[in-house]
C-alpha cells in the first residue's frame, strides 16, 4: 500500500449506511468498500461530512472505522474522520482510530461558541500529537461554525504530522494562496465544491469527495488525464461530470449519495432523521444525471 | 412547586461545572443550585447554551440533570435541555431526563446539513411526543445552524405540550410577531440578548438566561418591578444591569459565567477545551461590572 | 416651531412621489405634507430610505427638499436626508438643503468598497461641519453596506452638531448600549423595525419611520400614551399597530408606502423601476391591515 | 479592430484618475490608455468597480468614457460601464456611451431595496434594448447588493445582445455551471478573484480586471500561454502573478490600483474620499510585489 504521505488521487468520502433502527449497517459498508476499491479509487475516507459524522456517537463511529479498515484489507489507505467540539473527545477518537488500524486522520473542528485562532491551533495540534498518523485538515465554511484562517493553516503546516488539507469552500483561489504560503509543506486535496481539474492544474493532489462514491471509475479516469497533463481530454470529461457536483450542491449531501447508491444497487439506507431521504423528483433528477455520465 | 405551565420569572441557565479531567463536578453544581434557589430564582435550566450542552456526551448530560434535580428537591421546576442532531438521540435524552425527574424540557435542534421546515417540525414534535413534560422551544440564530421560522413556530405552537419559547436572537420585534401569531398558545421567555424589561412590557413571562447565575437577586428584583408595572423603577435597575449583558455578549458565554462564579466563590472550573478560560483582563472587566451592580 | 434639538415624537419618513416619466411630483408631495401635519406629526423626513434617496439624482433631491420645506411652512421641523458615497457630494447636499430651509440633516453613508472606522468618522464629521444644522445619524444594516460600530457612534456623539441617532437594525439592545455609552449626548429615535413602545420605555425620543405616513394619527396617539407613562394602554395600541410594521418588513418598503397612500387617496405613483409596484395580492393584505387599525 | 463579439484576452478595468478637487483628470487617463495599449492589452473597461463608478456622477462618467474612447482611437474595443439603481438612469447612460463611441457596455445593477428575479431581468433587458452595442453582464457579490442567480443569467443569455459575463465571485465552479447552462450563448471572463489560468482551462475568454493595469505585459503573456495550451508554463507565471491578486484582495481596490500606478509613474490621484489612499506600509507591500513580478 502507498505510504499515506505519498497519497494522490481519488479518495471517496464514504456514506455511513444506517438501518431503520439507526444502527450502522456494517455489511453494506463493506460491500461498498470492496466495490470502490475494485473501481480503482486511491484511498477511502469514512466519517467525513458525507459520512454523517455529526449524526453518530462514539460507538457508531468506532464500528464505521473498524468495518472500513477490515474491508479495505490494506489495499488502499483509510483516512478516518475525527470530529468533535472538545479536544478530549477528538484525541480519544484519534487514538482509537489508530488502534483500529486507520492509516491517517481527517481532522474536523466542530464548534458551538466562537473560538480564537489559538484555540483552533490547540485543537488540531492535540490531534496531531495524539498518534503517529499523518493528519489531513478539513475545512468546510458551509457547514462548520469555525473556518480555518490562512494564518492558522500556515502555523499548523509546520507540524510534522499535518501533511494535507482538504478545503470545501468554493473559493479555488484560496487553495492557490494556501499552496503559496505553505511552500510544499501541505498537500492540497479538492472537494466536490471545486472543479477538480482546475485544482489539479494549480497543483492539487486529487480530491476527497462524496460524489466519487457514485462515479468512482469516471473520477479515476479524470485524475489520470490530469496527471498525464492531457488537459483537453480532462476538461471534456470534467464538463460531463460537473453535472454530478451540481446535483450534490442542490440536494442534501448524505441524502443524494445514499439515493444514488441505492440506484446502483448499494442500499445504504436513508440519512439519519430528521434529515429526509431525497424526494422522488430529486431521485429522478439524480438518475438522469448518473445515466448521462455512464454511472447507471 | 409551581406547575411548570404556570412558570413566570427568572430561570438561570446553569453552567456545567467541569473538573480538569473533563468530568462533571456534581458537588459544585449542587452548591450552585442551592445558592440560586436561596436567592429566589423561579426555576433552573441545566444543559442550555451556557451549560455547554454541545461539549458533553450523553453520560455527562445524565449526571448534570440528575444532580440538578436532586439538589433542587422540588423547590423550583427544572427545565432540562435536550439537544441533538438526530431525532433518535433527542427522544432518548427526553425520556431519560423525564425518568430522572425533570419538570420540563428545553428543546434545541443541532444541525450540520440544512433542513427544511418539515424536518424541523418532525424533530420537535418527536421530542414533545416522547414524554408528558411541557416543552420550551429554544431558538438561537447566533450559534445554531437552523433557525426556527415564524411558520414553523406557529405550527409547533398547536402541540398540546409545546408551551414556551425562548428566543436568543437580538430581534425583540420577532417576539412580538410570535406573540401575535400564536395567540396565547406559546408563553415567551427572553434571553440575555434582549432587554428583559422590554420583553416583559410586551408580554413576556420572564427570562431563561446565563447571566442570572451571577445576579440572581437583582434579576428577581427586576422581574418583580416589571410584574408590579413599576416601569420607571424597573428601567432604572435594567439600565444598571445591562452592563452585565454587554459583558456576556463580548466574551465567551460559558467562560464569562464560570469566571464570574469563581469571583463569587463558586468554582465551576473552566469551559471545555479548546475553549479558553477568560483572560485576566477580561476577568477584571467582569469584576468591575459585578461590583457596580452589587454582585461582588 | 420646536427647536430641532428638542424634537421628540413621530417623524414620518416621506415617500418621494414620482410621475411615470420619473420626475418628482411636487404637488402630491405637498398634499401629503399638509395631511400629515394636520394629523399631528411632530416633524418630517424627506429623503430617508422610504424616500428612495438611492434612486434620485441631485436635482430630484433638491426638488423634494424644496417642496417639503415650502409645504411645511415652519409648522414642524424638516430633517432632510443627505446620502452619498463621496464626502464631496454629501457636503454639497448638506449645504444646499440648508439654503433651501431644512431644519436638520439626516446623514446616511452609502458605500461600495469597504471603509474603516476613521473613513466613516471623516464622512459624518464633514457633513456636521458643513452647516449649522443639527445632524441625525442614520444606520441601517439591512440595506447599507457600512454599519456604524459602537466605537464610531461614541466618537461622533462628541460633535456639537451630531445630536440624534436613528437605528434601523432589529437589535433593540443595541439602542440601550448606545444610550449608556453616549451618556445623554445622543437622542435615540426608533425605526419601524423596532417595537416603538419598547424603545420609548428604554428612553427613546420617538421614531423616524415610513409606516407613520399611513397611520399618523395612531402613531401620535401611541407616542402620547408612552410619554404619559400609560404603558398598558400604549401596549394595547402597539399590539394592534405591529401588524403594519410586519407588512412593511414583508414587502418592498417604498412600494408598500406608495400602495397604502394610494388606498388612502394620496397617489404618489410607483417606486422607481426596476422596483415593481406591490402585487394586487399584497395590496389586499395591506388594505386589510390598514382597515383593522382604522387607517382606511 | 476586433469585433467586440470576438473579444478574447486581457481587458483592464481602468481606474478613474481624480484631481484633488474631485474632477476627472482626463490627461492622466489618456496617458494610461496609451500605455496599456502599447503593452498589448486586448480591450479597455472604463467605469468598472476599479473605476469607482459608484463615486461618480453622470457628468464625470461622461468625461471618463469620452476620454477613453478618444485615446483608444479604435485600436482596442472600449467596453464602458453602465451602473445605476434605476432603469431610467441606466438606459440614459447606455445611450450616451454609445453616442460617445463606446464599443460595448458592461452592465451593473446597483440596488438599495431587494429586487426579485423579474425586476433584475427587466433592468438588464432595458440596457440591452437601449442600443446596438453588445452587453457584458457584471456580477460582484462582494460589493453589490443584488447577485444574479443562475436562473436570471440563463434567461438573459437568450437576449441577442447579451454576449458576455464577468463574474467577480470567488466561486470558480459557478462559472462552469454558467457555461454548461448557457451552452455557448454567453462568453465568460474572469475577475481578479479567480485564478485566471483556471478560468481559461475551463473555457474562459480572458479577464476583465483591475490588476491588469499594473501588470499588462505579464497578463498578456499569461493569456497567450493559456491560449497556446502551454499549461505548465502558464501555471508557472500564474503562481508568480497570484501575489498581485492577493494584494488586491487585501487592500481597497481603487486605492491599490492608484498607488501601484503612481509607483509606475502614472499619477492618477487618490480614491474619492471618504476612501483613503493606501497607507505607507501598504504601499511598500505593493512595491515589493510589483518588483517581484517585474512590474517595477
Amino acid at each position: 500500500m502507498t505510504d499515506v504521505r505519498d497519497l494522490r488521487g481519488v479518495v471517496p468520502y464514504l456514506p455511513t449506511p444506517l438501518t431503520r433502527e439507526g444502527t450502522v449497517d456494517e455489511a453494506a459498508l463493506k460491500r461498498l468498500v470492496n466495490h470502490l476499491i475494485a473501481e480503482g479509487v486511491h484511498g477511502l475516507t469514512p466519517l467525513g461530512s458525507t459520512g454523517e459524522f455529526a449524526y453518530l456517537d462514539f460507538a457508531a463511529k468506532e464500528r464505521v472505522v473498524a468495518a472500513t479498515v477490515e474491508a479495505a484489507k490494506g489495499r488502499v489507505p483509510v483516512i478516518a474522520g475525527v470530529a468533535a467540539t472538545t479536544t478530549l473527545d477528538a484525541v480519544r477518537q484519534a487514538k482509537r482510530w489508530a488502534e483500529l488500524g486507520a492509516d491517517g486522520i481527517l481532522a474536523v473542528l466542530e464548534a458551538y461558541f466562537p473560538l480564537n485562532d489559538q484555540n483552533v491551533i490547540d485543537y488540531f495540534t492535540a490531534i496531531a500529537d495524539a498518534t503517529d498518523l499523518p493528519v489531513t485538515l478539513y475545512t468546510n465554511p458551509n457547514f462548520q461554525r469555525v473556518d480555518l484562517s490562512l494564518q492558522v493553516i500556515e502555523r499548523l503546516s509546520h507540524h510534522p504530522r499535518i501533511v494535507f488539507l482538504k478545503d470545501a469552500s468554493t473559493n479555488t483561489g484560496r487553495l492557490m494562496s494556501i499552496m503559496g504560503m505553505t511552500e510544499g509543506r501541505l498537500g492540497i486535496f479538492a472537494a466536490s465544491s471545486h472543479i477538480t481539474a482546475a485544482v489539479m492544474l494549480i497543483g492539487g493532489r486529487g480530491w476527497l469527495a462524496g460524489p466519487s462514491c457514485l462515479i468512482p471509475r469516471q473520477s479515476v479516469r479524470l485524475f489520470e488525464l490530469c496527471e498525464a497533463g492531457d488537459w483537453s481530454s480532462a476538461m471534456e470529461l470534467q464538463r460531463e461530470l460537473w453535472a454530478v457536483n451540481q446535483v450534490f450542491a442542490r440536494f442534501n449531501l448524505a441524502g443524494a449519495i445514499k439515493a444514488g447508491l441505492k440506484l446502483q444497487g448499494f442500499d445504504c439506507g436513508d440519512p439519519a432523521p430528521p434529515q429526509a431521504a431525497l424526494s422522488p423528483e430529486a431521485v429522478e433528477t439524480l438518475r438522469d444525471v448518473l445515466k448521462r455520465v455512464g454511472a447507471l
